[in-house]
């Protein structure tokens, strides 16, 4: 087989997921009538694929993590959330008043995320959006968003876009998970074959799936907080609380020190 | 990336579903804590690609489809369930106090399928299994099992196989799905495709995929009744009725004739 052509994957899922979910827009059929469900398909650079019902990103608050209701509480001030694909959170923040705006750099998760309400909304980097006036005084990074660091190359960088974004003393309340409490030996080989290439060990080579189309291969970092202290020296940002309740997963704030 | 190593994809899949429904073996887990659903992925040789939850394989009666219902109101006499997978048709049959034997080439899925309580299996093709003494009155191929013609090639040496293996007035149960209700151009073009190469519009080429294994590329024949009546001239078996009642599913019985 050729390679799958490169397309918004994201938004071509959210599209679907909502169709299913609401009914409205064409749905994806079994058959021609019976509506499937709509399954993100991720594959990893060591040959391991894996299928997650794309539902979650629509999910409303009652079928949220508890960690999704701590993390908002969090939330102080004009919130960026970054990578808002559907916009599962920021319209959550809106409908409680809270000056929200959604960045995403799927056409299709923003067309989606604005068909359900979200009002204020931009479609690109945090590094093109950097050079905008707009500021913020929290950056949402919920959805294991931890992950948009990348790299150790990449995470300075993100970081200082965020830095750019901020008005004094803002914060990034931001979830991530632990990667290496498994003890699945799939999952520990891939940690060390990515350290003996000079990576992280959580720090995923990617590319996602959904019918005919793919995305790029790209980094999506999974990273113990300790990893996380080491990526935020020298940065500006400072890790001021770890809410680790429902390991493997935590919420991180940080906060701009200068 | 190297083409994946070919295993047992689906036995894997069903023990890993198994595990997730009743908490017995491991589990595949996200982070190393958090159960996370078994997804079969589905590779078609035009590069579409699908994701279906592989709980479905382990439903019980109670969630099946209304067509699967009546087809065990179709049956007599011993039954050879084909494609038994984990046993979900063969275990209920079994309970009535049917005599069912649940054929599957997957070790894995025979395996799930003894452990969940199905005493006579066997491991192997049916034309394998066309050499051995057993006689049965009832072929069933449910859950889409009709696929399993494959091809014009195929088809009259499955039926071959069959009509080896039955007593007088033996008949087939199948379910099968009319592929050409669709107008998503990503199917109508490739049923297009497929005519074009001489194949029959819905003989998909597929691979399954699980995590780190795939399956070798297979013919899943996807046919309409119309079709299917074409396959059986000169087989031996007739076509005796049609449920279409759950379009675009239908139920075929088919007799054997000599």
């Amino acid at each position: 087989m050729d390679a799958p052509p490169i397309g918004d994957v994201f938004g071509e899922l959210l599209r679907d997921a909502y169709a299913v979910r609401t009914g409205i827009g064409p749905r994806p059929l079994a058959g021609g009538r019976v509506p499937r469900p709509v399954i993100e398909i991720i594959e990893r650079d060591d040959g391991l694929i894996n299928g997650a019902p794309a539902d979650q990103y629509l999910s409303e608050p009652d079928d949220w993590q508890p960690h999704d209701h701590r993390a908002l509480r969090l939330v102080r001030g004009a919130v960026l959330d970054i990578g808002a694909g559907a916009g599962r959170i920021a319209i959550e923040l809106q409908r409680r008043g809270t000056a929200v705006t959604g960045l995403d750099i799927s056409a299709g998760a923003i067309e989606i995320a604005r068909r359900r309400g979200l009002r204020d909304t931009v479609r690109c980097t945090v590094d093109e959006y950097a050079r905008a006036p707009a500021r913020y005084d929290t950056f949402l990074l919920l959805g294991n968003n931890l992950a948009l660091l990348e790299s150790r190359e990449r995470a300075p960088e993100f970081l200082a876009a965020l830095a750019a974004l901020a008005r004094p003393g803002a914060r990034i309340i931001a979830q991530g998970t632990d990667p290496y409490g498994t003890t699945d030996p799939v999952h520990v080989s891939y940690h060390e074959r990515n350290r003996a290439r000079g990576r992280l060990g959580g720090q995923l080579r990617l590319r996602l799936r959904y019918r005919l189309l793919a995305t790029d291969w790209f980094d999506y970092l999974v990273c113990s907080v300790a990893e996380l202290e080491s990526l935020l020296a020298g940065t500006g940002w400072r890790l001021i609380s770890i809410d680790d309740a429902d390991r493997p997963y935590y919420l991180a704030v940080m906060e701009l020190t200068n």
